[in-house]
């Protein structure tokens, strides 16, 4: 029987086809260049919503049954540092502009080449999209917004670059502007990443799942300069999304990017809410079994409750 | 039995001082003036977190259980607007500033005096306090924060006024700052609102769970202008922290009130995330139930599955 539901496992994941945190893996292929965007079945809220993900498909028992998923709360004891050199991180500029496809759970850049060496395994880039609010918490804060960038080995194992972007000020963002020397440490979580709002100038034109559009010419390096001159805490964990795959290892970036608050109204008003809710501590039961157990404790009383108080 | 479970909720209830929505009402009486600030014994995250309330305190069943929890996603077929006609809301400034306290699971303003009269009945404010981000969803979408105004009637229902707050433009804020004449209509979501700049101007000294500090004077007639010159979107909701009452009157604000980025930053170090995830539909089961239903099924084809396949 062990064997049975891990086949059923393997064959609905090969299967089928959805948006998620996985798009462009093994996990879920995306169509064919020039092909339609397909849209997802879950979502985040009722009944297609997080807390229901594993009922939607066999597949995705693991998110509710999975002891190391994602996303989690960054605190000091569940994640190892790891330092700027133990990590070679490079991202293809696109010059003539990257597809950006509304996948209806998150909007999405399939990207053209790039990849992540760490601990003498390669991964390579698949797309990076964006979450809203951040699904990690740093250190029990909430970020305004997380792009994960999504990187499958040959040997088909996922790593992921989480970036916290937060809402930068405007007043830096037009100082910014005037300026032609910009000091990119200090500009971190003040100013506006310019990728960002070049992706995000287009993002109004997805605004219906399943629609695309060209961004304009993208340059990777502001970017990729910030994010790997930083340690980035690991861990191992899991899609944030069905079918909640284990084994993803996690990247989180102690770099920011900052995204200017016009913008990210525009993003917001198209991605809406796609936060999965945080997950126990890695190695704890899952917090939805924990929830199970009190949720069926309270049913049963609610349950036995006759109408009718019986005779004293 | 039934007789049973609801004294033993009510007694639950009544004995204990938690912080949360209910702070300052009748379920969650505040300390004396002067006394100290309780800090509350649930949380966001992990076990202590939404999809675990109910097991933390038997009061808390009706976390799991109930059928018209909040929030929820503010869609078109769940509430009814209210004409700003039919609100009569007052909340009286505060010229000597107000006590201003850290609950560990928000931070809190205790009003001094304050009313709304809808549909005949009248109730009393009691406090405000901020969620972050949203709560409720503005039709799908994740708001930076929310203010829930908290008022109570003669006979001990409650009733909250919630407003969402959004990311003011640093651009807008100076702009307004210069101008001496400001229309509102058209700062309510690009302008910082005064009373928050105020307020999250000293929320970095309680920065402690457990801390209060003074206000600088308050003045309300800004926010409470904004308020009851826009629809409400009404219905019938719960307390969205523990005990998670139900019969509570929501009124979602149509008006939105702005933080500057720099306040934002700050007030978000300080709270964190103290947002519960979104409720099921009005009058569907409990989320967690049909959670509890779909992780149960996982759990025992989990257990069920032997680790050596048996022999075919």
């Amino acid at each position: 029987m062990h064997l049975s539901v891990q086949t059923l496992f393997l064959a609905a994941s090969a299967t089928r086809v959805l948006a998620s945190c996985a798009h462009g893996t093994f996990l879920q292929p995306r169509a064919e260049e020039g092909g339609e965007v397909k849209v997802g079945t879950f979502g985040y809220i009722g009944t297609i919503g997080p807390l229901n993900w594993a009922a939607l498909e066999t597949a995705n028992m693991v998110c509710a049954t999975g002891t190391r998923q994602s996303p989690i709360d960054m605190a000091g004891n569940v994640f190892t540092l790891l330092q700027p050199a133990d990590v070679q991180l490079t991202v293809n500029d696109m010059p003539d502009g990257a597809e950006f496809e509304n996948l209806g759970t998150t909007v999405e850049v399939i990207t053209q080449g790039g990849s992540l060496a760490v601990a003498g395994k390669q991964f390579e880039l698949q797309q990076f999209h964006f979450h809203l609010p951040s699904e990690h918490l740093d250190n029990g804060t909430s970020q305004a917004m997380e792009m994960h960038m999504v990187f499958q080995s040959a040997t088909q194992e996922i790593a992921v670059v989480g970036v916290y972007i937060g809402i930068a000020d405007g007043a830096a963002a037009a100082a910014a502007k005037r300026s032609t020397r910009i000091d990119r440490r200090q500009s971190v979580s003040t100013a506006p990443t310019t990728l960002l709002e070049t992706i995000f100038s287009v993002v109004d034109q997805i605004a219906v799942p399943g629609t695309k559009v060209k961004t304009p010419p993208l340059v990777m390096s502001e970017v990729v300069d910030l994010v790997k001159a930083q340690p980035f805490q690991i861990y191992s964990g899991s899609l944030t999304t069905p079918p909640c795959s284990e084994g993803v290892s996690w990247h989180v970036s102690t770099a920011k990017l900052g995204v200017s608050p016009a913008s990210f109204v525009k993003v917001r008003d198209v991605i809406g809410f796609n936060s999965r809710f945080p997950q126990n501590t890695p190695g704890q039961p899952n917090i939805l079994m924990i929830s199970a157990l009190g949720s069926a404790a309270a049913a049963v009383a609610v349950a036995a409750a006759p109408v009718i108080a019986p005779p004293a």
